[in-house]
C-alpha cells in the first residue's frame, strides 16, 4: 500500500490544496507584523462600536465558509479592538506585549502540536530544559522541580496544593480537607494577590483559610502580626501550614521581608511560598536582585513569563524545592496511563504528575525560543529599564505640583493621582475616576487603577519592552490637561 | 512628540530588521506547512536518540543567539520526535492531531495577544460566540454559561468547584469544606477519568470522597449500586452532592445512561455532571446523537476541543446550565480589577469569574475560525466518520482468529489483544506488551495500551481526521505479524 494512496470517501481537515493554505498563511503573518510593526501609529485601545456585539451573536455556523472570508472578518471585526497591552503606552493591571519571536513559536508549537502531559517525544525535553534555567534563574537547586502553567493563578494553586497534601500532617489526597484534626491555616498579608484567595478557596480551606495579615507603612507583611497571628491561631487549636510572601505586590509592587520570612518558616515549621507573579523576575536583573532575597529559600515559587519576560499568554511556572514531595501530591497512574519499559510511553517524566493537566500545550517553546534568541541578560536589563521608567515616572509625578504619589515606588508601579486644587477626598476620587475613562478613551495612554489606603488612584505597571521614557512623559502630559480641564 | 520618535537608549524586544524576521516567519511557515503535509510519509513516532536528552541540558543561555540558529535547533532537534498525534496512524490515550487553520489561528491569537480574563476588547466576543455556539452543540439553553478552558481536566475541575459550592448546603468558599456538617459524597463509576479523582482531591474532598460504583457488563454505570450506594451514604449521615456521569469512558468509549442519571439526580437532589471529554462531541452527529442522549440535562458538562474536534492544544471547555451559580463560584473582585463605568475595564463580562485564571489567552480563536471555515457538520461527519472507522477496525479484529476482542466497541475505541494459540492469561499479557512497544518502535502505528477487566488489551482511540480504513487495515496487519513472530 503507497503511503500516499487516501480513500476517496473519506474527509480530513487537511487542506485540498496546499499551496492556497500556505499564501493564506503568508498573507497572515505579513498582517501580523505589520499590524504589530505599526502598534504605536495606533490608539493603545478603543471603544467597541455599538453593533460589534450584534455582529457576534450569530447562531452556530453549520456549513462551510472559505477560510479567507473568515481571516478578513477577524481583520475588520476583531483586530481592530484589542486589549491595549501590546501598545507602549498600555500600564494596566499586570501585562505583557507579547513578541514577535513569542508569535512564531506558538505557530511552531500549533503545528508540531505535542503532548506534554507526558511520553516520550522532544518536547518534554525542551519543558525539562526551561524548567531547568527556571532554577538557574531564581536559585533553586538542580534537584527541584517545575511545571509551566497556564499562569500566575494555576501557578499559585499548583504550589498551595503541594503546600496544603505535605503540611496537614496526614494523608490529605485520601481523607481530604474534612478530616484534619485541626483547621488548616494560611498567611498573607492584606496586600496578597485575588489568586491565592481563589486558590485557598479552591482547596477547600475556605476564605477563613487565609488569614490576612496586616502591613507596614511600605505594604510589607508586619511580621510581628504574622508572629501574634501563628501564636494565637495554635493557641486556638488551629494549625498554620504555609505562610505566602509576596514578591512585588499587584498594587504597588511592594516585597515582602522574604529572608525573614524564610526563617520565620523554618522555625515555626511553616510551608514558605512566594507569589512572584511578576516581582520575581526582578531576579534578573543583578541591580534589582536583593529586591527579592530570600525568595530563593522558598519551598515554592510562582511566577509569570507572559507577564515581566513579555512572552504572549499563556506561560506561567511554578518551581518547587522538593520534586518528590511536587509529585506526592499530583501523581497518579490508572491503567491507560501505564508507563511502559520503552516505546512512546516509556518514561519515568510525565508533567501530568505534578499539575492539573493531563493533556498540556506547548507553552515551553516560546520561552525556549526567546530565552536563546535574547539571552536571559537582556531580558535582566529590560526589566531593569521598566523599574527606571517607573523611577522617571515618579520624579515626573512628585515635580509637578497638581499630581500626588499615592505609593511608594519600590519596583515598577507607580500608582499618583491628580489633585490640582481640590481638597475634598470625594471630588478627587471622582475626578480621577472621569480622568481614567476619557485617558482610554483618548487611546493616548492605558494605566489601570486601584485603591490605596481609601485613595483612589491610577495605576501605571510598566510590564512593557516596547515603553520609553517619553512615553511616560506624555502621560503626565495628558494627566494634567484632562485633570485641568475637569476642574476648570 | 512623533509617535515614531524612540530613545536610543532604551531596548526592546521588537527586531531590529522587520523584513528579516518577516523572511525568518515565512520560512517558519512553510517548512510546517510541508513537514503536516508530508506526515503520512514518516513514522508514527520514533525512540529519542540516546545523545538527546545530553543536548537539552545545557545551562541558562546569557548572551544572544541569532533567531535563525534557535530555529535550526528546533529543526533538527525537536521537529524529527513527536509525540505522534499528528500522524494519520495514531490512535494512542485520546488525541487530536491539531489542523492547518488550528496553527495559524494560534499565530494570530499569540500576535494579537489580548488578555481574555475581561476587559472591552473584541477577543471576548469570539470567546463569548463561541461558547454560545458549544451551547447550541450540546442542547444547553442560551441563559446557560461557559468557559473555555485549558483542556478537560480544568473543565471538570471549574464543574466540580461549582458543584461543591452550590450543592453542599452553606458557604464553602467561606467555610471551607472542614466545615461540612456532614462529609460531602460525589459519585461516578469504576471507568471514570483520573482526572475527576484529581479535581476530587484538589477540591479537599478526599478520595473517598468520591464514591465509585460498580460497572455493568457494557461498562456503564449499574443504577441499581449507584442508588444504593447514595442511600447506604445518607443513612451514614453523609452528604451526597453529585453525580458524575461519563459520555465516552476513556478505556472503551462506555457512555453511561444519561437520560437515567439525569432522573435520578432531579429526584435525589444531586448535581449532575458530565465528563464528556470526547465523547459529548458524538452529539454533533445526527447518527450518534442518541447514545449521549440525556447530556443535555446535565447541571455542567465538560469537554474538550483538541481531542475529537482536531484542535491543536489547548483547548477545553465547561458550559454551567445556571450562570449565576457559576460566577458565584469564582467571582472575586478586588480593588485593583474593579470595572469602571466607560473605558477599558467597562464591561461586567469578566471570563474571570467564571474560572480559575484570572490572565487567559486567547484560545477562542482557533475554535471560532476552524467551527466558521468547515462548518460544524463537517465535525459531526468526521466524528461519525472514526467512529464508523472503529467498527471496522472491530469487524477486522472478530475476523482474525489469531485476535481477541477485549470490549464492545459503542464509539471510538477498540480494545484488542493478539492471542494466537496461547492459552496462559500472564503469557498473553506479556505477549501484547511486548508486541505494542515493537509497534510503536516500528514507527507503523501507535494504539496505547490499558487493561479492561484483567485483560492487558492494545487501545485504538481514533479521534484522527487524517485516518483511514486503509491505516487501520494497516494496523490489523502489522499486529499479526508481529504477533507471529513473537509466538514463533
Amino acid at each position: 500500500m503507497s503511503a500516499h494512496q487516501t480513500s476517496t470517501t473519506e474527509e480530513t481537515l487537511d487542506p485540498h490544496d496546499w499551496e492556497e493554505i500556505r499564501a493564506l498563511g503568508r498573507q497572515m503573518l505579513d498582517d501580523m507584523i505589520e499590524y504589530l510593526r505599526t502598534v504605536r501609529e495606533r490608539p493603545v485601545w478603543q471603544p467597541l462600536p455599538q453593533d460589534l456585539h450584534r455582529h457576534f451573536e450569530r447562531p452556530l455556523p453549520r456549513t462551510p465558509r472559505p477560510l479567507g472570508d473568515v481571516y478578513a472578518e477577524f481583520k475588520e471585526k476583531v483586530l481592530p479592538y484589542p486589549t491595549g497591552n501590546i501598545h507602549p503606552r498600555f500600564w494596566g493591571w499586570v501585562m505583557g506585549n507579547g513578541t514577535i519571536t513569542g508569535m512564531l513559536a506558538e505557530m511552531l508549537a500549533a503545528g508540531f502540536n505535542p503532548n506534554q502531559g507526558g511520553l516520550v517525544q522532544s518536547g518534554n525535553l525542551v519543558e525539562s530544559q526551561v524548567i531547568s534555567w527556571c532554577k538557574e534563574m531564581f536559585g533553586f537547586p538542580p534537584s527541584a522541580s517545575g511545571l509551566l502553567v497556564s499562569g500566575g493563578s494555576m501557578a499559585n494553586l499548583v504550589a498551595l496544593t503541594v503546600a496544603r497534601n505535605n503540611r496537614a500532617g496526614y494523608n490529605v489526597r485520601e481523607e481530604g480537607v474534612g478530616s484534619a484534626p485541626r483547621p488548616l491555616r494560611i498567611y498573607a498579608s492584606t496586600e496578597v494577590h485575588s489568586s491565592v484567595h481563589k486558590a485557598v478557596e479552591i482547596l477547600g480551606l475556605g476564605c477563613k483559610g487565609l488569614r490576612l495579615v496586616g502591613v507596614n507603612q511600605d505594604l510589607t507583611m508586619n511580621l510581628d502580626l504574622l508572629k501574634s497571628a501563628i501564636r494565637e491561631d495554635r493557641e486556638k487549636g488551629l494549625l498554620p501550614i504555609c505562610v505566602v510572601g509576596c514578591a512585588g505586590t499587584v498594587n504597588t509592587g511592594a516585597t515582602d521581608a522574604l529572608d525573614a520570612l524564610a526563617d520565620l518558616c523554618k522555625e515555626e515549621g511553616l510551608w514558605f511560598h512566594v507569589d512572584g507573579a511578576f516581582g520575581a523576575l526582578a531576579a534578573l536583573s543583578p541591580e534589582l536582585r536583593h529586591l527579592v532575597k530570600g525568595m530563593e529559600r522558598a519551598d515554592s515559587l510562582a511566577f509569570d513569563m507572559h507577564k515581566w519576560m513579555y512572552m504572549p499568554y499563556e506561560v506561567g511556572c511554578t518551581l518547587l524545592r522538593d520534586a518528590d514531595v511536587h509529585r506526592q501530591a499530583f501523581s497518579l497512574t490508572p491503567h491507560y496511563l501505564e508507563r511502559t519499559t520503552r516505546g512512546i510511553a516509556g518514561t519515568e517524566l510525565w508533567f501530568s504528575d505534578y499539575g492539573v493537566q493531563l493533556s498540556r500545550g506547548f507553552r515551553a517553546l516560546k520561552v525556549w525560543m526567546s530565552i536563546q534568541e535574547n539571552g536571559i541578560d537582556k531580558f535582566g536589563r529590560l526589566i531593569r529599564q521598566n523599574v527606571e521608567q517607573a523611577r522617571y515616572l515618579e520624579r515626573l509625578v512628585t515635580s509637578a505640583r497638581e499630581l500626588e504619589l499615592v505609593a511608594a515606588v519600590p519596583l515598577n508601579i507607580v500608582c499618583f493621582r491628580y489633585v490640582g486644587s481640590l481638597t475634598d477626598a470625594g471630588a478627587i476620587d471622582t475626578l480621577n475616576k472621569e480622568l481614567l475613562l476619557r485617558l482610554h478613551e483618548s487611546g493616548i495612554a492605558a494605566p489601570s487603577n486601584t485603591v490605596i489606603q481609601g485613595k483612589y488612584a491610577l495605576r501605571v505597571c510598566i510590564t512593557n519592552h516596547r515603553s520609553t521614557k517619553e512615553d511616560l512623559a506624555l502621560l503626565v502630559q495628558e494627566v494634567l490637561r484632562i485633570g485641568k480641564t475637569l476642574t476648570t
